[in-house]
């Protein structure tokens, strides 16, 4: 079986988007491949060195919501990796054969460090290098040894990742020719990632826009947040015909209601149902799709030490395997006492 | 009592420079400090990341060279960097907290890409980021992890190495405010390193310059590059009077001669000795600090696994010590499982 590397940076709670963006995939992948799932609590530091508490937190949050989601402990890896240090290891010496530059042009850091606000924002793009730090500007390298540090050889990846991936495969080839190491050079699954609109309407959804849904959301708070969604503002009675395209409650329908989508679409657009009625039904399958992760999750609610238990034990089998791919890695490269 | 770190790339065999430079403050000081010695070979891959193997040969030689000088194994402990992942682990942590401009602007940093060639030279240095390596721009934060793991006290370092030990104190300031860690500030001893020319009359000693006079030397090969050393070429008989200031072997007598430098001055300058004469007098010098050294290696070259049992030993010592503290740095951090 093929070994698939994926995971999460645990800042948060995972929301529906993530759901929709990526664990979906992950849960229908898992019987195809050896599934490990690395939780980037390193990686999280980059851009949350101030609040690591935040951070461990939300370890047991992430591995809680992908087990939620249907992704089996007994056979799915969950690595702490910042337990892993054979990752530390082969990010320092994969950054002997990273250029500066090879780093500034990867578009995704490039956009990034926009969001974080690491450069100038007018017109062309340009890095401030007194904001931008070290750690920051080698996530594509430390990247390339997560993914590498246990020779995975898939990534599933939604296009905004996709240049990562390349420069992964780019420096792992350099460095196997190199060394003559046999490090698997990662293929990566492409995968239309919908990304999923918030409920109040903006394009985006997330913690710090405060219009996440969680996986752990009570059916109360679903409610809530479904009552309160934004819809055709122009629609102000039952009897006016609505428009579905700018509805947010319709793009859920979309996302989650396939079967009845274009019902709704028509029902809306000729006045043959109210918002309050749309919502109820939207609100409906959300919980139909929550309901069994809130099911398996009670389990481990009710005695969290299980999933502190899994996360060691997964880390423990990665640095069984990190370790000894990092000694076969030093012993090609002459790096031997 | 305080703990000292200092160490070696190991890129080669160490020469009477190095002795001149580092090894002899090195030894007198083994008693007052417990001395940690890293032999630097992930860092020495920075810019030999092509030749690993010269690199892995090269730490027995350093350690070799460093006993023979006159530190005791027997109190001092030798490390093999690449074999401690706490250094690496510490690396990671540290490249958050640390812009790329603050490594920029290091003019250590300058002037070695200078030599190495990641720049253009023409007038004012710049970068030239398609050359230099990200591994190559984070020197001084991994060398802040060099210094720290280990919580070493002290560091002595020459002029040129300023300017990283007052980045690493900065860092390690920072660092210990934010997490609340309490990592040692590394103080630095700062020592008159007396840059020694080679014999051949360039200003630099070195393997790649071919002038290079090794600890492990033979009396034959020093009494060649003794007797070939570029002396003042005006003086082209015992009759004529020499200049010593422009005479290599001249310098010599003042760094290994010093109680009978200023004879050979007026000799020379009197023409009261010949080139030939004062050569076998600075030969015999050489000799007389060589010997002790040479009868010292002399155990370990029957018996080369002796030295990898000492490098064996310190690094494990090493490990301890680094994996206890970054455990504590990691706890005070919360990256705790
Ligand atoms: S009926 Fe549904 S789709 Fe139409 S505006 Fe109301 S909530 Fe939106
Ligand atoms: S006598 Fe000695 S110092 Fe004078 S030129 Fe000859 S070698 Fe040099």
């Amino acid at each position: 079986m093929k070994r698939i590397l994926t995971g999460d940076r645990p800042t948060g709670k995972l929301h529906i988007g993530h759901y929709v963006g990526s664990l979906q995939t992950r849960v229908a992948l898992q019987n195809d491949y050896e599934t490990f799932i690395l939780i980037a609590d390193v990686q999280a530091l980059t851009t949350h060195f101030e609040r690591p508490e935040l951070i461990n937190e939300s370890i047991y949050n992430v591995a809680m919501d992908n087990i939620a989601a249907g992704l089996d402990p007994e056979k799915v890896t969950f690595i702490q990796q910042s337990m892993v240090p054979a990752i530390a290891e082969l990010t320092i010496f994969y950054s002997m054969l990273t250029t500066v530059n090879h780093l500034l042009i990867n578009p995704t850091i490039k956009s990034e460090s926009r969001n974080y606000g690491f450069g100038e924002n007018d017109g062309d793009f340009s890095y401030d290098f007194s904001k931008l730090t070290y750690g920051f500007l080698g996530y594509p390298v430390s990247q390339t040894a997560d993914i590498t540090f246990c020779n995975a050889d898939l990534v599933p990846v939604g296009e905004d990742q996709v240049p990562h991936l390349e420069f992964s495969r780019k420096l792992v080839r350099k460095f196997n020719e190199l060394y003559g190491t046999s490090i698997t050079v990662p293929d990566y699954k492409l995968s239309q990632v919908p990304r999923l609109a918030g409920l109040d309407g903006n394009s985006k959804m997330g913690k710090s826009l405060g219009n996440a849904l969680y996986l752990s959301d009570t059916p109360e708070e679903v409610w809530n947040k479904v009552r309160n969604a934004k819809t055709d503002t122009n629609r102000i009675s039952v009897k006016t015909p609505g428009n579905p395209d700018v509805c947010a409650v319709y793009h859920y329908h979309k996302a989650f209601n396939a079967g009845e989508v274009e019902n709704v679409c028509s029902m809306c657009k000729n006045a043959q149902m109210g918002c309050v009625a749309c919502k109820k039904l939207l609100n409906e399958k959300l919980n139909a799709l929550l309901d069994p992760m809130r099911e398996r999750r009670s389990k481990y609610e009710a005695n969290p030490s299980l999933i502190k238990e899994i996360v060691a034990e997964g880390t423990k089998k990665a640095n069984e395997i990190g370790n000894e791919n990092i000694r076969q890695i030093k012993e090609k490269m002459h790096v031997t006492m």
